[in-house]
């Protein structure tokens, strides 16, 4: 080119827009890799960023948006109950593997659970992060709740009615219609004396399924006396279930709320004496590993952990690049039948 | 002071500098923690800041250093290992509760294994995060080995010989030692044919373990050929084992160089009807939860996995303070003996 005519000006992407015919906000999506792009769409673009020779220039990109290419991952549980679960281990595979192919890094934040500390709360307004995934609130966490209003934010479960804010986004199962369906499941089995063994009752995942038991045994006309509180954890079933066979000798089933206690149950009525499924048939909820891992196959009401990271990843990189993102995305929940009912 | 002086000014960093005769540059890096300051110019700094009554301005000495009051945890690991691995859940609760204890927020980033990604070398050395822990580093990570030159870093277990820069910073157990006080354990209950399960040949603790096996059966002149190579997961364990009793049917114990991977071991000899300890005696590594979750107690070598994530914190946490920290922290190992021996 030695017609005189000044030297090449970097293409911008409003170039790329005009030539391709689409929005600007189309090519920032194509450009961030989102996987919402009609084929139709992406060939355009991509035709005219050929075209153009046009290069996403990250620095200036960065320094535009102050992006810090990361995405916080917040969950408010200690050490022990984040390495304990395997819920969680599923979703962060689900939120690495959907990262992979994009350009943000995926930033781990452990916090106390209810009360994420002053440093945390600086470290995510501080511009250290672009957006963040918020799995396990509990209710008292009115930080995380707000979160959304000043960092695009996706929470792994609907926060809870009274700190829910209308502009939310988040991912989660009907946790009320899936234990329901557990339920059914003992009920349709002949069993008329089901107890529960709820989760800890600020998480909306816990309250939701102790609902859907109370709809089921409604629906049949059986008694809901029969409930001890938990929190999650395996050792919280084995105590959960001694208070239950003490103080109700006649419960001839348990829906535990989460397969991590429905484990500690099993080992509980062993040590009762108690067969399952002959004396006590138990549902749990999740399909974990720990579903499968003792000696009785656990029925459980199934819900799609890694999945559900896949999506709550996708989702917030949807938002990151500027698009219509729905507010609720629901998965669903299956009963797997197993031995123990 | 109603002297009619002015009210007092808060003092400047160039106050600071000038006092102590140094420049602006040199106080910030001194107020920024930089281990680059001589402990001379420390001395003066520090004295001018105390004789000033100097007070660094938070957002001011984040502006002018970027600092982030972060900390990455890289683990090279993919999300299984990680939460399949309960050494990851004690060092993850040390660090923590170190971290809990400073200014410092803890920024968990797994990576592929061998092969960290461009993004994530990017976001490390893009100014992201003050300082790295660094663990379960494979020899092939030669991007993480090297990340000492360009920020504060602190390896849990040291680096392969063939990347180990001579300025590292690590903290460690003598594997090589336990390993042989865990095989002579063995020896000393009459054990003569006595195999090994190794962990991954690119990981320095599996070398270190080995060769401590290899010392234990030197010093009594026993033979070292029944050897099979595991990789740290329970799956890895039963195979290693079942190759083992199928090339080596005579030996009578096995060193397993982790608890993981013992667990899977005890699986495997039932399924093939040894009893343990009569037919095959059993020694683990790491003394985790997995030690005590089966039928039999799994005698192994104790590693203080939640006190060295404290130590990787506290050491990272000084040399982000500036302060003289030891190169080298070799941490003890201890043998718990239980029903498999």
């Amino acid at each position: 080119m030695s017609d005189g005519t000044p030297a090449p000006v970097r293409p911008t992407l409003e170039e790329v827009a005009r030539v391709a015919g689409v929005s600007r906000a189309t090519v920032s999506r194509v450009i961030n890799g989102s996987p919402r792009v009609s084929p139709d769409v992406l060939v355009v673009v991509e035709k005219a960023i050929a075209e153009l020779n046009y290069v996403p220039n990250r620095a200036a990109r960065s320094l535009a948006a102050r992006a810090t290419m990361s995405i916080a991952l917040v969950v408010p549980e200690n050490a022990h109950r984040f390495f304990g679960d395997p819920y969680f281990a599923d979703v962060v595979q689900g939120i690495s593997e959907r990262l992979d192919d994009s350009d943000y890094v995926l930033n781990l934040q452990l916090t106390h659970p209810s009360s994420p500390s002053e440093k945390t709360r600086r470290y995510l307004l501080g511009g250290n992060v672009d957006g963040a995934i918020v799995v396990s609130h509990h209710s008292g966490d009115h930080f995380l709740a707000s979160l959304g209003r000043s960092l695009p934010v996706v929470f792994g479960g609907r926060p809870l009615g009274q700190i829910a804010n209308p502009g939310d986004y988040y991912i989660d199962v009907d946790n009320r219609l899936g234990a329901r369906r557990g339920v059914e499941h003992l009920i349709a089995r002949g069993r008329t004396r089901i107890a529960t063994i709820t989760g800890p009752a600020d998480m909306p995942a816990a309250v939701d399924r102790e609902m859907g038991w109370r709809d089921a045994l409604a629906g049949a006309g059986l008694s809901d006396h029969r409930i001890a509180h938990g929190d999650f954890t395996e050792a919280g079933g084995i105590r959960a279930a001694l208070v239950l066979v003490d103080e109700h000798p006649d419960l001839d089933a348990i829906f535990v709320a989460s397969d991590l206690m429905a484990s500690g149950v099993l080992l509980a009525l062993e040590e009762r004496g108690l067969r399952v499924p002959t004396d006590v048939a138990i549902v749990g909820f999740d399909n974990s590993p720990y579903a499968t891992r003792g000696r009785i196959g656990l029925t459980t009401v199934a819900q799609p952990s890694l999945e559900m990271g896949v999506v709550m990843a996708d989702t917030l990189l949807r938002l990151l690049a500027g698009e219509q993102v729905e507010h609720v995305t629901m998965m669903e929940t299956s009963l797997v039948v197993r031995d123990s009912s």
